[in-house]
């Protein structure tokens, strides 16, 4: 059993001292860092850090840290948060018709490979349901029949209902809007079947092969109201050739998307992941 | 040393009998097939074939092989050519201010990689001359002030007097005529420093870093009229980080740009590339 | 729905008119080829041919098709062979501890993506009894206490009693004996956590890390007597760093060995691989 | 133009206050941190630390700092040195017969790529002899006739007479003897032509191609008395199959072997490599 720990992350200008005053806060406390990360963005003097250190032998309460650590944030500017490696998440899962990617991740959640719980699974196609009771999930089918509105509005409800604090759309082919995204931003994990920008929008594998490319990938990326546009968390890729059709593309995208879409929620469940402008940071 | 091989390309509509229409002909006159590799299109029904012989034994002479193939390709409605395996393409290299590929093209030409001959440099810029004493190759050093058109007429020309069969873009950033691409339809490659569609036109690698990938490439393709927009024939990727700053994507990159052209340079050499509309066959 | 087809596999000592005598062959009994392949080691002088062509028109039954080619294999003193496309092999899947294998197949098969049944599960661990329940495939739970050679005879039995073709390991861990290799020669199908031939034997994931490796493997090959010694049919990698403990090893493992053990899978089914000495043809 | 920076490194037991007290002391003499990388080895209880901060500003003299920053270095029991920004080590290049890696070091270094010198090039070949007159770089041809302990006596004059600090085996074919190993103990890279452990000693491709493998590799790593049993710095693999005899798999691995033993030599120029036992720590 690994010790509880904390994640600090933070975001600020570039200055000297920082790491400095941070280290020396949690020291301070008796806390052990186990882990530190930090990265500098010389072009835009951006400075971002993740200092991960164990709760066993910290002499402030969780909810005391921040108030604590406010005279460092303000001198540096910071932007903090906080987390902790005993709280699992609570995913919302959303899909269409596709079951890999659901498939995989329920899966993944049941060998607790996922640092999360996956309490919820949505659909517009009714047949994850068996899935569902397979996995010990709750499923609800929302079908969009004409009134795409009213249908988010009772996804929303239903991800609200089960305190859903991270959104997984797990090939769930519907637009979100404004609100949706704003309700839930740096907090909904999409997969897109290309390695974005290319072949933005519908039927990547389609453009993909249309185009000829010799190469295909897929990307992990915070959804927002700007489709397919969203701060890139991880892609991969695979090679392709003139023997692969769509149909091929489309079984050799499936395991990237699985693995990459599952990658990128470890690495949002853990902490590492800091968004800035239409970037990330992802500490490994 | 390999026996002198023939090797006959084929493209035309699908049909039963075309393979062993073709290898009979090469059985019936003599010939030992030492490679066959075809492709079926089946969304399109098109189909494409290299076949690959050995001229000892053949009882046709290398110009008449063409013609008395004929009544096969006449029957099948092929596009055919052939090419020789100990024929040794007269390749222009072609270059801006980096000096990588050129660098890296000439070491293979020299070290006998390449299947081809580089009689001839040319740039834009002056400093490849020393290159060219050391590596053999006659520079022609043909700056662009102000008249452009007259600049590319003078590159043809000496394209034209040294023979050349294949037109390498070594990095060369100056964008070519439609008149250019007529002239050495097929017998162009460029070499993009993105990973296509993806960054199209100037300064790729600061378009993926503003863009924040989490993987780059390049992509090796025919030159058409249409910019960064010809039938692609390899293409490579490198993982990068938020670590990665635009040098680092140059400096990652560049690694790439030189082992992808060289890739499709042998593959344009082997005759072992089909083009077809914006695709390529690409047999290995 | 695809047309049905004949996989006509050959392998023989190289000499001219092979591929002439095979496509005349088909050609003359009215066969539409749809893909051929071939190779020619030229070291060995060994030959390795795949001709797929559609059965409708063929105007020779299934079960004469290698008596009428048998002048062709003779006078060529062929290897040959003969499968459907339309001919799913009943697979016997055995595993031990680890689900993740055996998840990912029985989910590639209900999909339809395998082309191949899983009538059978068999384990020397209980706990994938519910997992058999919900894919509907039978499940036999044949623990090793003390007598091995008495477990083994009771899963040839059950493999025997399901007519299996095909024998997939899929992370199991116990060694089979020179007879059971026998039995299903060619048709034993492991996945073995290491990058062969590094890291033989138990506990690859240990030795790696141990060793330092900055990339990790898994193999899929055919089992023989000798242990992780058989024909490899595929391989994959993926980058670690000294980030990675033995458990990150598993976790990045796992992802590899499921599509490498599934793309080892289908390449079988589909008549794509042929065996020559420690050695693979795997046609694509 | 970049500041100038100092490299801390630091190895020593995992204990807690060590990163603090580590930056503490660089921000006490006014040292601006612009790098921080650090790894826990939990299973071994080690303690990695890279810290790289700005001597502009910084109030000790280079000489000074190793001293001054004594007290903390006893009390974590630190293994530390210390590498400066503006340091371009000097490199001893060694070679047999083959010319890619060392025109590629070369032309790396010409091209300001490199971080270091290369005032010596010392080959048991004779014909380096041209490439050396062209790139500047001093060469010794040194055969091996007979007495292999003689030339290797004259091999570590050279490399001493002109004050090599690291030592890049540029496929050097000849064994080191311990003394020599010795000598430049952590500072001799050797690129080898295989995925190590695998294919160790003469020939890898050979044995690669024999054992039929569908992936081959390089490593670079840091040369001992054992031979290719050095700690692993980088490695980096190539996809082949069935259609590669031993020529195809030497020239794709050589350029593996190019790009993998740069960026190695540019992870130990920037003092990015820690040593322990047979392992390495490699910050990125």
């Amino acid at each position: 059993m690994l010790p509880t720990t904390a994640r600090l992350l933070v975001s600020c200008p570039d200055q000297p001292g920082i790491i400095a005053a941070t280290t020396a806060f949690v020291a301070e406390h008796g806390g052990n860092i186990v882990g530190l990360q930090q990265h500098t963005d010389h072009t835009d003097g951006a400075f971002f850090l993740r200092v991960e250190f164990e709760l066993d032998g910290f002499d402030l309460p969780r909810d005391g840290i921040l108030r604590a650590f406010a005279p460092v944030a303000e001198r540096f500017a910071m932007d903090v948060s906080v987390g902790w490696s005993d709280h699992r998440p609570r995913i919302g899962l959303l899909a269409s018709r596709e079951p890999h990617c659901v498939h995989d991740l329920l899966h993944r959640w049941r060998e607790g490979e996922l640092g999360a719980d996956i309490p919820v699974l949505v659909s517009n196609h009714a047949h994850h349901a068996d899935a569902a009771v397979w996995f010990g999930v709750e499923y609800h089918h929302l079908p969009v029949d004409g009134e795409k509105a009213a249908q988010e509005q009772r996804v929303r409800e239903v991800l609200r209902a089960h305190d859903v604090e991270l959104v997984v759309l797990a090939r769930y082919m519907q637009i979100l809007s404004a609100e949706f995204c704003a309700e839930w931003r740096g907090r909904i994990i999409n997969i897109h079947h290309s390695f974005l920008p290319s072949f933005q929008g519908p039927r990547p594998y389609h453009q993909a092969h249309e185009r000829g490319v010799k190469i295909i990938g897929v990307t992990a990326h915070y959804a927002t109201e700007v489709l397919d546009d969203g701060p890139i968390i991880d892609q991969d890729v695979i090679r392709v050739s003139h023997r692969d059709d769509v149909d091929d593309l489309r079984r050799k995208g499936r395991d990237l998307e699985t693995t990459v879409l599952a990658r990128a929620v470890r690495a949002h469940v853990e902490h590492r992941v800091l968004v800035y402008g239409r970037r990330t940071v992802v500490f490994d």
